[in-house]
């Protein structure tokens, strides 16, 4: 094999080890490197050749999944009412969380602490200017760091999709949910919580 | 040995091993299990003659907590405003996740998913039985199903210790951060945020 070919087959094995692992993981959180492996078509030994540790895969795969989701919410329509833009906001993110449920699972279970939140950097930063431009307004509330407010939707959203785990809501419930707690949570004391 | 002395000294044992494995996990969420033993002054055959694996251990220790954190919970007066004493019942509850914020990390990394929360179960129906009577009266929100608005201050909550952990925010923050963020959660549509 020429340096060229050898190259471009460990890139054909890279990109089917993160598809299959996605697929996998969207199955089973705690699907093992042996069912990704095969799923790829490709030998242990090849897969661990490119991700040492299971963790190192399921960062990847997460990392590939948090840049798909940065691509549909940088769509969103975030001009005109604060409110109603962080409604459009919270509903596309929910559907992001919803539809890799799975997958943060594994994540969650698998990476260091912090890990989760850490790739959540970019979205994270588009709640905040978001909810910075409704403070100018007051709209939303400026007793509490923006920072702060941010990690409440974030810890709300994903403890949503705990809550679908166990059973204890449904997919459908927690869109409406998720957007009448963080409306509330987020409404400057004194004024009214929106309808 | 008579089998009274064994049994004796296999629940001094225990004994030794809790107390200690609280201390090592409020010192280090991933203090290992030869550590504790050290501590407790057993070897490691003992420890794991009791605690079979360091998921085991970390259980006992975090049921252990939650019984410790009941006791203080049933003292707190839930009686008149149910905004007042949601408010102390909050105030109540953070200081205990605080206290045992590291417990909480290492059983959040080492216990399987859901099991942080299945260990709530007693908390979390002390704060649904006062949302209740708060709903009856107008004062929360009866739009979302309580067991809901249970899990958004259960999600706050835990995510606040995380915050702390990751430096974003001290533990004299939290508190109010986290009465404020929960008291407009959980205030009716169309009704006013408390100051």
């Amino acid at each position: 094999m020429t340096e060229g070919a050898r190259r471009a087959d460990a890139q054909r094995n890279i990109a089917a080890i993160l598809a299959a692992a996605a697929e996998c993981l969207a199955r089973d959180p705690g699907a093992s490197t042996s069912e990704i492996a095969k799923a790829a078509g490709v030998g242990r030994v090849t897969l661990y050749g490119h991700f040492p540790s299971r963790a190192e895969l399921v960062d990847a795969v997460f990392v590939q999944a948090i840049a798909t989701g940065e691509e549909a919410l940088g769509q969103v329509d975030l001009t005109g009412d604060p409110r109603a833009a962080l409604s459009r906001l919270i509903e596309s993110s929910w559907q992001l969380v919803d539809h890799f449920r799975a997958l943060l699972l594994a994540a969650q279970e698998s990476l260091p602490p912090g890990r989760v939140r850490e790739l959540h950097a970019d979205p994270m930063t588009r709640v905040e200017r978001l909810l910075e431009r409704g403070r100018t307004q007051g709209v939303f509330r400026s007793d509490l760091p923006s920072s702060w407010l941010v990690s409440v939707m974030h810890n709300v959203m994903h403890g949503a999709a705990a809550e679908i785990q166990a059973g204890r809501i449904t997919s459908e419930q927690a869109g409406p949910y998720i957007n009448a707690t963080l409306l509330a949570a987020f409404t400057p004391p004194g004024t009214e919580v929106p309808q």
